[in-house]
């Protein structure tokens, strides 16, 4: 598909890069993708006190070893493309950006370990590699049917949030301060943890009255989860699988063989043409 | 559309507080929805109390000039349609009216703050904003669907409350006041926090015969947590097959045959003519 | 529908006990409605301390009122119905004597305050009378969704129960007694509180391991919360609506009009006899 | 069906052991079931110090005959079969040696207390007497849906993951170790727990930006929580509109057509015989 020979070395940059069909493309592809998940997974673990204590020195080897690679393929991206200003300022770009930067910057400024969890974005840059693998052509389904449903979700969610609004409100007015519900804030953010039915029970009612107001902001909130499964089922149910067609109702003229696609000519069963007039059959 | 000239100023108020299609009536929503909303989120701040204390004064002066506002809109509302009574006696014109009187009240009665937080319910009143722009054609669909799934949804709610009822009684019988079912009503919101899958845990059973118990009332609730939702689905999913007619209920005057084709001309089983005049009949 | 002279006492009595069409019918079912509500109110409201300390003389006379219209009623039951015995041990007939009996059990046995709280049970009545009027349709839909689903959801719950106890033993090993996973059975109970994702939180992990197992129980149950409802939802989608008829797929020979019901012996749209035969047509 | 003279006493222990047809083979699968089950309620009641301090010694007693049953039927399997190879490094015949084992070696082996836990994986071998009596059909269908439903699941349990990590690494830096967020790992722990609806509440935002957050990944995870549901839903329901037909991947060897339908004989594009042989076109 490509002209293969006489390639420069920024085409042959860019191919290892950007695509997955070679086998160094392919390589690349994957020292990658377990760079960004090692590198994640020594965020995390440097957040643990007792592993960061003992490990602390590998930690800061790995890290900068990843760094490196990554400043040296954010370097090279943009060398090997054609507009690099257009690179820069995608959502790729900045992403790859903030995760090569951090490392950078702890150096130069004091107290920025906070800075280095930005790493942690690194694994945006996950879906990039899979994007280019193909690996989930699943996920391009769904995302259509979250798209697809997007009017009837937000207008779900702006729904709930007034609920939650107006129910926080009362339940501040009827439990008080006592009982945790400091401010209307926090009497939303209870209504909330309570509509999604996650209920931390860090705060919870203790007056009847209070306890009758949760009962109904659960049943409402029981009957509202329904909603969103019922827009989102409808919406994966209504799609018809790639192998089946569309028939019409007409029926051949010399078979009567009926369910014919729409763009058909031919009869599938007997090969009559199916646009030949009236008129021509009878002469025959 | 209108008959746009020689229109009264009364006229011309209305088009600007009721319709949103001319520019003015379009700015005219969009400053009210802005000071709803910054209302209601003054009503949340002042009940934080850190907040309060810095800003009491601001938050003063904004909820005057506020008010003020409602209270010209109101008396513009009144004076621009037809039927004052029918607007002021109607669900939007109770809350309007509720919206603007409780800052004058604060002024003449003493220790109303728990008055003020009645500004909240002017949220309401954004839906009607939004209804005239018909800026959510959604929510019909969704309203639809939810007022025909109704006596489903009722039916529902109804025996939810008797297995927490029953199941309530039962654990109150089992627990007893030191785990915290102090009384059967606690108990059944017990129930109903346990059946909606919240669970917040301030209560929560210790004795052995009463997890069993709450076992059986989580198994229960998970398995009815799928009836709304199959109830809310069905009715978004609802495609009748393409070998399935609609029918009406008219029956035939000759055979009584019912269940008729909407576009039926004859009766299916006698073959009578379903549109021949009674009178008809009686002279054959 | 009924020989309405002559009717026996017992006749009559059957009639306004068992049935809801005539006048003395409704208001029976009525009466009988409030009365168990208010028992159930008045077992609801004893149980909570304060107000039975107020109230207690009232509830006295109140529910020994009940007892004794309930006593009269078995009472009636017994007579007005052919067969006794039959009635006696039916499901009704059992909680109609459950209903009655513990208040004259209270006054001759000593301590039988539990006693009392099977008077909890007179709410399963209220769906006889629900019955009776055919108040809700809905119900028997519903029921019919569930039992048809039955095999599905019981295959489902015995999955359920597998992973929770051995999800439930790992969690023992892991956690021990320390984090509050006394013994196994406490262990199972924390499983199906958290698959079933009520999650009380008076049992949490607390060790890296124990979060890691149950973080992937929630994720099981997360995605198996699924099953149920898709069943329930696939049963209540598969129902064709009342006003819908199959239609087969042949063509009147007169008119070509299709889509005739299965059991049309005339075209719904020109009158012609369907099963006429192809030659009389030519002959005539 | 089968030749029943002359069986070798193997045969016919194979058809005790692995079938369920004959009386001898029900009898045993039965026997088998009820020990199981027995044996796992040991395991679990021995864990309950109360009850093994009294039954300690009826326990033991049960546990060993239990054990040389379950020995003698492990071993009467591996004789029966025709390659005992095949059955021992089997799921099932692994399984069938990891609940044979345990009291073994706590004879052996001292502190091995844990060790006896591994007992309850006996539950595991319910599923083959089940499989075998052919109970659950049921299972097969919801097991297909499932399968089906795999890739679907697996990029939405993907989602997840990826959601809980970002989401897990924010509330860290927001809440800090001061809330019980002590490090990535917890928090993530925390963020699953939370889109997960499970909500235990050991761990809770405290911080007004911390609840922001926290509102943010509820709403999340109450929409999310509709993807699953609405796979299995459309799994479920799934049906093809009668004016859909299904059709296969061959191209007409004429004009390369492709999605003939299933019975198609000729090209719907060119009346071309797809049945034709290659040699057959050759000659023309």
């Amino acid at each position: 598909m490509k002209p293969s020979n006489k390639k420069s070395w920024r085409y042959r940059l860019h191919e290892i890069i950007y695509e997955a069909d070679t086998p160094m493309g392919k390589l690349f592809d994957i020292v990658l993708l377990i760079l960004i998940l090692l590198s994640v997974l020594i965020v995390m673990l440097e957040s643990v006190k007792s592993i960061d204590l003992k490990y602390h020195n590998l930690f800061y080897i790995i890290e900068w070893t990843i760094t490196i690679f990554f400043t040296i393929e954010y370097i090279a991206r943009i060398i090997s493309v054609k507009k690099p200003k257009h690179y820069i300022f995608s959502f790729y770009g900045i992403i790859d950006f903030l995760s090569t930067i951090p490392l950078y910057l702890s150096f130069i400024l004091v107290g920025s370990n906070y800075l280095l969890t930005v790493r942690a974005l690194r694994l945006l840059r996950v879906f990039r590699i899979l994007k280019i693998t193909r690996y989930i052509g699943e996920g391009n389904k769904l995302k259509k049917a979250l798209i697809e449903s997007r009017p009837k979700i937000f207008i779900f969610i702006f729904a709930v949030l007034i609920v939650a609004i107006i129910a926080g409100t009362l339940m501040y007015l009827i439990e008080g301060e006592a009982s945790g519900f400091e401010n209307i804030p926090v009497s939303i953010y209870w209504c909330i943890v309570t509509l999604t039915t996650v209920g931390f029970g860090d705060i919870a009612p203790v007056t009847p009255a209070g306890r009758l107001l949760a009962t109904l902001i659960m049943i409402l909130g029981y009957g509202v989860i329904a909603v969103p499964t019922g827009i989102v089922s409808a919406q994966y149910v209504r799609k018809i699988p790639d192998d089946y067609v569309h028939v019409n109702t007409l029926s051949c003229r010399n078979c009567l063989e009926q369910k014919h696609r729409d763009d058909a000519e031919f009869c599938h069963k007997c090969g009559h043409n199916l646009n030949e007039e009236p008129s021509q059959i009878e002469n025959t």
